[in-house]
C-alpha cells in the first residue's frame, strides 16, 4: 500500500513526487512510456526561471535525475483505471494492481487529432505532432506547420533552424503564441499562410502534397511538401478521472480547488490536465508541489 | 506609464518579471535591498525541480540572470505606498514616483522577530535571522538555533556543517520541519533541547548567553553562546496592500483568487504574501507565472 500514487510523469507529476518522498510518503509514480509530457515535446523552453534557454528533454532529464537522486520510485505502466476501495484506491492495468492511500492524478494533456482529412493515414509517414522528436527527420525538406499558438511557433522556429523549408498555416490574421515567440518568428524565414486551413494531407507511402483553403477568399490550393506538424491545440487527459466520479469541466478539465483538491477525498490533480488558470511548465510544478502538501495533510488527518 | 510594476523580487516577482516580459509587457521589478527573499537566506534548497541540493543565493542568481536576459528591468527601490489614480496605480518613496497599469505585489514574508527578552539588543551582535548571511563567523563557536520548521532545521544543519556547535531549541516535542530535513538533522551533532524556550539573550557588548526554559518542568538554565539564529517563523510582508484596500486574512496574508486576483481589478498577488495553499519556492514561481498571465488578460480586456 502506497502513501500517495502519482499518475503521469511530466512537470506537474514529478514536483509532487519529489516533495512527497520529502515528506517520507511512500510514493509511487506511475509513467505512460508512450506519452511524452508537453515539455518532453517542446523545441525550446525559456520560461523554467532560472534557465533562459533549454529543450524540453534537457530539462525533463533534470526533474527526472533529482527525482531518482531523491527516491521516487518510478515506473513506466500506463493505468486503464482507478477504483475506490476500502482505505484507499486501487489503480489497474490488465498486467498489474497497485494499491494507494491517496492520488495524484497529473496525467497533463494530448494532441487534439483528426482535425484534417488525410492526418491519421499519414500519422509517423509525414504526418508528426512532435517537431522536437522528428524534425531532425526534414532537414533540407519541405514542411508545413499546423497552428499558431505556442507550440506551433516554436515548432516552426526549430524547423526553420534546422534548415526544414517551413511555412506557418494558422486559420486566422493573427498568432495565439506568447509575444516573444512572435517575435522570433517574424525573424525567420518562415512564411506564414494567414487566415489559412489545411484541409487535406495527400500522398501515396508518404506525405506529397496539403491542400491549403484560405478562409476569407475560399480559395484552395494544393501545395508539394514531405512533413506535416500538426499542433492544433491539446485536450486534457482526463478519462481516468470518471472512473471515480471526478468533476470535470465541460472542455475536461479535472475541478480543483487551490489546494488541488478534486472533490473526492483523497484525491488530487496538478497540471494540465485539470483547470488551472495557466498551462505552463513552472505553474505545473507549483501544483505538483501543492497536490503533494494537499496529500501530506490529507494522510495525517486520515491517521 | 508601466503596464505592470511587481513588487518584490523573490522566485514569485521574478517568475513574473519573466512571463511579462514575454508577454511583451512594459515591465519594472522594484526590490527593497534590505530586505532579502527567504530563498536569498536559505543555505540549501532541494525541492526547486531539477536542481538537487543548491544554496539559496545561488538559485536567486539563477533566477536574476534570467530575468535580466530576456530584458526585466529591475531597481533597487524600496516602495512605500501605492496609490489608485485614474488609468491605473501610482507607486511612491520619498525619492521616487512611477505609474503602471497594474500591480503585481509579491513581498513574501519577513521574520517573526521580538519574541523573546534581549533579541532586539543584540541583532547583529550575535543574534541573527540568517544562517547562509552570518553563519561562517560563529565557525568553533557555540550558537543556538531558536525554531522547529524547515528554516530553522536547515540553519542548524547548515551551522553544523560550518564547524559550530551547534544545538536546535524547540517548544516541542516534535518537529515541524519537512521529514526529509527532519532525517538529516538527526543524523548530525546537533543537540536538540527539546520542549524548551529561550526566553533571554543575555550579554554585554556581544551575546554571552541566553536562558533557556524547559515548559514541562519549569526548570530555567542559563547556557554560554556566542550566537543565536532565531527562527521563529515568519509574517508576510502586506503592509502596501492596506493602502488600497485590500482584503488580508487575520494572519495579514492579501487574499487571492486562483487566478492571484486580488479584490480589487488590475492588483495581483504572489508568492508568501498572499494566502496560497503551500510555501514553497516552486509555489512561488507558480503563482508569479499565473499573476503575471493574469495582469496580461487584464489589460487586454481594459484596452
Amino acid at each position: 500500500m502506497y502513501d500517495v500514487l502519482i499518475i503521469g510523469s511530466g512537470p506537474a507529476g514529478l514536483t509532487a513526487g519529489i516533495f512527497a518522498v520529502r515528506r517520507n510518503l511512500k510514493t509511487l509514480v506511475l509513467n505512460d512510456s508512450e506519452s511524452l509530457s508537453q515539455t518532453d515535446e517542446a523545441s525550446i523552453v525559456d520560461d523554467w526561471p532560472g534557465i533562459m534557454g533549454i529543450k524540453g528533454p534537457e530539462l525533463m532529464d533534470k526533474f527526472r535525475e533529482h527525482a531518482k537522486k531523491i527516491g521516487v520510485e518510478i515506473k513506466q505502466e500506463k493505468v486503464n483505471k482507478i477504483a475506490k476501495i476500502k482505505d484507499g484506491f486501487e489503480v489497474t492495468n490488465t498486467d498489474y494492481k497497485y494499491k494507494a492511500k491517496s492520488i495524484i492524478i497529473a496525467t497533463g494533456s494530448k494532441h487534439r487529432k483528426g482535425l484534417v482529412k488525410g492526418e491519421e493515414k499519414f500519422s509517423g509517414k509525414g504526418v508528426s505532432y512532435c517537431a522536437t522528436c522528428d524534425g531532425p527527420l526534414f532537414k533540407g525538406k519541405k514542411v508545413l506547420v499546423l497552428g499558431g499558438g505556442d507550440t506551433a511557433v516554436t515548432y516552426a522556429i526549430l524547423l526553420d533552424q534546422i534548415g526544414a523549408e517551413t511555412c506557418l498555416v494558422h486559420r486566422r490574421d493573427k498568432l495565439r503564441a506568447t509575444e516573444s515567440w512572435q517575435k522570433k518568428i517574424f525573424k525567420t524565414g518562415v512564411k506564414i499562410y494567414w487566415d489559412t486551413v489545411c484541409i487535406e494531407i495527400k500522398g501515396d507511402e508518404f506525405v506529397k502534397s496539403a491542400v491549403l483553403k484560405n478562409k476569407k477568399t475560399g480559395e484552395t490550393k494544393e501545395v508539394p511538401v514531405d512533413g506535416v506538424f500538426v499542433a492544433l491545440g491539446t485536450i486534457p487527459t482526463s478519462e481516468l478521472a470518471k472512473d471515480i466520479g471526478l468533476k470535470i469541466d465541460k472542455s475536461g478539465y479535472i475541478i480543483v480547488d487551490r489546494e488541488q483538491k478534486t472533490n473526492v477525498p483523497g484525491v488530487f490533480a496538478a497540471g494540465d490536465c485539470c483547470d488551472n488558470p495557466a498551462k505552463k511548465i513552472v505553474t505545473a510544478a507549483g501544483d505538483g508541489g501543492v497536490a503533494a502538501e494537499s496529500a501530506y495533510f490529507y494522510l495525517q488527518e486520515e491517521k
